[in-house]
């Protein structure tokens, strides 16, 4: 196994190579598609069951929509079909057949071109608005909570493993409601869901906040957002919940009869997570060793390594190291006992380093004799002999406690690269010292922020929704009075 | 609520109306494809959560292949390119623009076409092994145990809603093997849980057979397949699981160092059942009320409902309930205690039938003072009262028993409806007379096979494992000496 180039060294390919030396994904023959390989897709699997039950509590429930949108309803929306169009897979035709001039070949049937083009779903609002059409009569068919599991492409120029690729999976709710503070309610109330499940289960600590204007999804009324900061100083936003308005009502004409008996256009709100959040995962915990997970989130949250030179201890200790096991499933913690004879122990050490497992637990013949084993941290590299007696206990809480530390370190890198500027030279300064998030003033004018994203790269990530003392501060780039303060950075 | 047209007026549009009235699924926009609604899609969690148990017990992971199959990858397993080229959507293009002929309107962007044309998956044979090719180098990277789940998209022109659309939900397992054998014995092993999965939790019983070889699916040396009877007397393929040799190999190209040192190449299996198997639940239990669900698959196992004429009333039967359902969701049973006031209790009665939530409990101010309530089977439509003393535990082994029931009177119904046909004519004669399953000597020839669908359209669903003695036995169209037993029927 080749070292992993350092973070110091090269940032992106430390990440690269964490990504698949670990076995997480890789690129596939599809330009921008890629392959998520078993240990990426059983970390994923278990986001998948603890938002599935999340989003299950605040009384949601699952559906499947097509994946294909036909280009009328596409462009039915016109701001959501502007901001998707640059971007998407379009089927034109449904048959191959044999070309002539090609022995063993196939092209295109030019006979089987479709009437109407179909678009794969970047975002499903179109079609699902045109369904809920039929679904909704009056204010008793609301509200319609439903998510859904689903792939979604999107033609991106530059792909990266995780964070950025032409398909990706996600979920996306999609819910319709009689009035707009009930919309708006449950877009925070989802924005809430995921805030609890990043800080809570990937144990990275984000901002809520509003997008401005010019961030917002494409035919949404408001867009709110968890922001993140990576380790190398990068913001990766972590999830969106959009309040949708009537925008998609009026597309679709998709009216109701209120108990009031008015007709009325209904209110909407979507969001969404998606596999970027694995890439925000191995980006605000992993180090120059491999990947550090979350003990809630670890498909194998504890690993035990034999070390014997000879037959009979390897027994002696199988037997510990199996009691061991079976003592810590009963407590619920996903264990492995790898008493694989064809590589050393070493090579163990350094597999699970580089795959994250949370805790090492080692029990050689001399450990045996003591009744102890050697345990190692992950997340600290700490090693400690601990006794057999009572461990299940002891692993149970450490679990924990590496839970709660990786997630105060994130907290503590991100406070210390959270900085204010007060002025424009400040403000390009830390962009290009320090990076981090940058709290500034602005002026809330579209003109601003593009001039500062086209000069600088940096971004306005969210207007956070603490209250800001805005009296007599300025935007730190026009000089006009402030309309908020706001978090920058450059971004993933 | 309209009522159900009976499967004997037209067992069609039976089947369509309960899809559709019980809230499971319904026709999209897009041609072809349907929407799982959520009823439909919680019947669907209930599925994949058993099979993936069960496939992590035989030692499978989940990982995920791209959606796309670029053309060239797709045509290189000749057959396999061959059987899904007349029905497979093709994205060609990666853009839309403005139509400048019709504001507001968008057009495919000639400008954005791509040098290769994507398939949209019908199967992922194609794109996994130009994956393996480079996972595999030698034995000690086999055996790769994997599965998929995942949409795929095969062009169908008529198609039902969950037996045949255009997109369907389905797992995939992609397997490959050092030896022959191996992969022999992993294609039986599948066929087994899929086998265990469908009569156990579905309630179906099914036949285990291979295919004729011009039933194989494309690019396999041997389909085996379970079979089931629907009530209307046609089969329907439940599962399949197919020996691929060394082919798919073959075509990428995939050889591994043996332990002998020789450069061999790779064997594969593959295996799936999709939301098809939604139709065969629906087909195989359900009656003229509408769906009949066997408890190990309903979203709901009990529903209660209060009947009661005053406040008072309601408020002691609604204590009693709550209590019920709390005692049995300990137990692990999953309850609806509908306590709607806006619906009478003979509008939820219908809708819990329709439903097929297999027990209803009905609680009245007169139960209430007997200390008993009313149980109605949805399987049987039996009612019974029954003591709240010991409730729980009662209508545990009562579920266990409905589910028995149902697979036993659809066993019932299949033994009745497989009969012997020793002549043509007869053949011809349960054909049109009875449908179900036929079985009947085969000559083991293309020939007779293909004669026979076209002049009855009854197809040799499997020559099933059972040793037949052929002794003196004679294929009952040709005449010629037989070489296997067959199972013949139509087919959905």
């Amino acid at each position: 196994m080749a070292r992993l180039t350092s973070r110091s060294e090269d940032y992106s390919k430390w990440y690269n190579e964490l990504v698949i030396q670990t076995g997480m994904a890789e690129n596939s023959k599809v330009r921008g598609c890629m392959v998520i390989k078993p240990y990426g897709y059983a970390i994923w699997e278990k986001m998948q069951a603890e938002l599935d039950r999340m989003f299950k509590e605040t009384g949601h429930q699952n559906a499947y929509f097509p994946l294909f949108v036909p280009k009328s309803l596409f462009e039915a929306e016109e701001k959501n079909a502007e901001g998707f169009a640059k971007e998407c897979a379009v089927v034109t035709h449904y048959r191959l057949k044999n070309d002539p001039d090609n022995k063993g070949k196939l092209m295109v049937d030019p006979e089987a071109k479709l009437e109407e083009e179909l678009v794969v779903r970047p975002t499903s609002e179109a079609i699902i608005w045109s369904t809920y059409k039929n679904w909704i009569q009056s204010y008793r068919d609301l509200p319609i909570l439903i998510n859904q599991w689903a792939n979604v492409v999107r033609w991106e120029m530059r792909t990266r493993l995780f964070l950025r690729t032409a398909e990706f999976l996600w979920q996306e709710g999609h819910t319709a409601h009689a009035t707009k503070e009930e919309a708006m309610q449950e877009s925070r109330t989802m924005l809430d869901v995921y805030t609890r499940f990043v800080e809570n289960f990937m144990a990275i600590p984000v901002v809520q906040g509003v997008k401005t204007p010019s961030e917002r999804f494409a035919g949404a009324e408001e867009t709110f957002c968890i922001e993140a900061l990576m380790q190398d100083g990068k913001a990766l936003q972590a999830g969106t919940s959009h309040f949708l308005g009537q925008n998609f009502a009026k597309a679709f004409d998709v009216k109701f009869a209120s108990k009031e008996g008015t007709l009325d256009y209904v209110w909407a709100t979507s969001w969404g997570v998606s596999t970027r959040l694995i890439g925000a995962l191995i980006m605000t915990h992993s180090d120059d060793n491999g990947l550090v997970l979350p003990p809630n989130l670890a498909p194998i949250q504890v690993v035990i390594i034999p070390i014997y030179k000879n037959e009979e201890q390897q027994k002696a200790i199988s037997e510990t190291a199996v009691k061991l096991a079976e003592d810590l499933r009963k407590e619920g913690i996903s264990v492995k006992f790898d008493d694989d004879d064809k590589v050393k122990p070493g090579w163990k050490f350094n597999e699970y380093e580089l795959k994250g497992v949370p805790l090492r637990i080692a029990i050689g013949p001399r450990d045996l004799e003591n009744g102890q084993v050697e345990m190692a941290r992950r997340d600290t590299l700490e090693k400690s002999f601990e006794k057999l007696d009572g461990l299940p206990a002891l692993i149970k809480s450490k679990l924990e406690e590496i839970q709660k530390s990786i997630f105060n370190r994130a907290l503590d890198f991100r406070s210390e690269n959270t900085r204010e500027a007060g002025t424009y030279e400040e403000f390009k300064e830390i962009l290009e010292t320090k990076a981090g998030f940058i709290a500034a003033y602005w002026d809330g004018s579209a003109e601003t922020e593009e001039k500062i994203k086209d000069e600088t790269k940096a971004t306005i990530r969210c207007i956070p929704f603490e209250d800001a003392d805005l009296t007599g501060k300025f935007d730190l780039y026009s000089g006009k009075p402030a309309k908020f303060k706001v978090l920058y950075a450059k971004a993933y």
